[in-house]
């Protein structure tokens, strides 16, 4: 198997998505930071009353989502046609659950824009909370959902 | 405690460190991405002949950590002095291993920094190699070490 | 009525345009910046002879409108298809007249390239002779013409 | 008088400040949004349980602030030490007030920083109410404190 | 002849190109860095075994052909769809020759894009060995094809 | 000799300036644009009355330079004190003559940037008249002088 961002003599290239169909496109990536339970109730604490760490994660989410193509060297540029980002403490975790859905009309998938949501609100959630607690850990990113375009839908076992 | 990035309205802000010291600072952050053993095949065949992911992905993260202030909204903006990304193949996982290191001289710290060089790293192999496997995951993202600075040294446990 | 840009719990989101129209825009917006008119001279003068302080502004007013999706967190990204700017000294302001005209074809309207482009344009001046007067006010920044789309036709009254 | 981003020919450039002091900079900008008292009630009702409007434009003003240097084609790129906004709804006006504060350790000063950090804010409250409201107007956007630096301290009358 | 960038007054903007066709764009571009015979063995020995200058110049022109928009301020923002590098040494120059094709769909040609991923890889190749060599120069940057698009198909003589 | 880009295994890093002395750096790079005496012609009248081709490639070029750790992938990111550029017409190559000369205070020099600006520069010329002349090229791009930091002064021969 070839990988298609190498061409025949193995060097990198944009691939050439000309042909591709324009289609309607969906992801949904997920992922999650845990930390210590004392950091968590910070958070949680905070939302409600001394500052919103998960609002200021998903609106920097969002925005990353737009900045993917800047980020992945060899990701095409795509006008999103919509971004949503869900953040919930989990006691259980403990620490927070992060899931980002991304929509467009075009000739690529957008789950590159999904996982860069995630990564880039869970990064954020590590700035904000970091003078607690430096031990926290950012993991569990992956693709959850993939519909639109010749390859079909995926989903996470 | 208070949560340094809002201020005691509980709004956000971007932490004043006009008074803080200009000091040499130093971060190492890790991570890795687990995939499936014949996909890690097509990496390490492919450094060798065919297409060099880790040194695209190496170079997404350098570029990516540059770009910190950026995507990190109450994230100061600083001018890094040095950046490097060392990924290697562990077929134990398998997958990619990501450490980043930076450094910096100024007045706040570079772990996120390195936790978005490790991130966009990350990120980028997966996209270079997601039309072979679906089903990757990023994990592990955590600081190793961070010192300078006022709050001294930290070594992850 | 509910907020587009807060889905039904609260948290911001970009809102989906997936399913709207691909249609025909246009936004045209003004604004303007009022100075002491011995100030305003030197622009008068110098566009005429030591230096362009009107097209210098009325650049950074395009080049501002093409980065509207990175500056406004929730603005949907679209290719901009043309943005004209007008800057027009005016005595009895005494100050510089902006109007910026911004056209599309997508899903979403372009009326903030429009005040983006105005905003940008005016700061622009302002940052071009601060040197010689500090106490300049930008003001009346609105829209004056939006049309495209579902909502139609809007002129400021 | 002449401007100082025009050289001897009139041709604009960035102004060497090689050879002027670091020093400590605070610069402290104001403006408004003005708006139907029925769109204000909607943001004040918002921030306490559907949307926190003035969180994301807040947030958008911080993020600004660190681009002004990207956006104002002849200022001089600096790395800020501090940026706070300050976003009140005002009944009176009907609408919102902002005011931002940035400081830098630097050889120039940072009122455009300032005001393009309340210029970006305001323009993010339109962009989340435009639905409501399409007639709001944005101004008085102007320099309330600058300070530091060889030209002393300005206060707006 | 009028250039199209300015109006009628003279001044500059973003030329309207919302009544042109949607269709298939293709540009090359071409151009070379010259240096000293033992400057360009670094590379190729480098190529081989000590680090690979050209596998990251090729990827900075992949990655600076998405920034054309950003850069050139009367130039059109549009998503590419391919893009690729080919970069080859050249003993008799001596130096590095690069040729960069771009493709989109879309209503303006991508002649730009195809020139600044040229322009941005050379710039890089120089980055990288200027401490060997501080005499190289670039130059021979031309368009050498241009199709799709009203004014027909265009090669270099 | 080693490329200092490369470390010991080969792999692409930002190299190690944090030791390195801050000193007052300059560089000054040129290069032009060759085009047929009749498009000369158009940028020399329409600099006098029709539309300031050289005005807009001039703050293009300064813009640009403001970029140059964005688009050079190992280049490190410094905040430069002085940016301008020289743009003549010249009838004898014929076509315009650009060179740019850059300033900062910081740990690396500024050569880059100058390069960055020229060619930035160069291509915004090309943009605003390739409706009239798809034959230009782009060439003599080099540095001109290089002074600060421990390797001395490099004047072009």
């Amino acid at each position: 198997m070839m990988l298609t961002h190498f061409d025949t003599k193995g060097d990198a290239h944009m691939v050439d998505v000309s042909d591709k169909e324009v289609t309607a496109r969906i992801a949904v990536a997920a992922g999650w930071i845990r930390m210590k339970p004392e950091t968590l109730a910070l958070i949680s604490d905070g939302t409600a009353k001394k500052g919103d760490v998960l609002g200021v994660a998903r609106l920097a989410g969002i925005m990353g989502s737009k900045k993917t193509a800047e980020l992945i060297p060899l990701c095409h540029p795509l006008p999103v046609t919509k971004v949503s980002l869900d953040l919930t403490t989990d006691p259980d975790l403990p620490g927070v659950r992060i899931e980002a859905t991304v929509k467009t009309t075009g000739q690529t998938g957008v789950e590159m824009e999904a996982l860069t949501a995630v990564s880039t609100a869970a990064l954020t959630v590590y700035d904000m909370v970091k003078a607690a607690d430096k031990g926290m850990e950012i993991g569990g990113i992956h693709v959850r959902l993939k519909d639109g375009g010749k390859s079909g839908r995926y989903e996470a076992p």
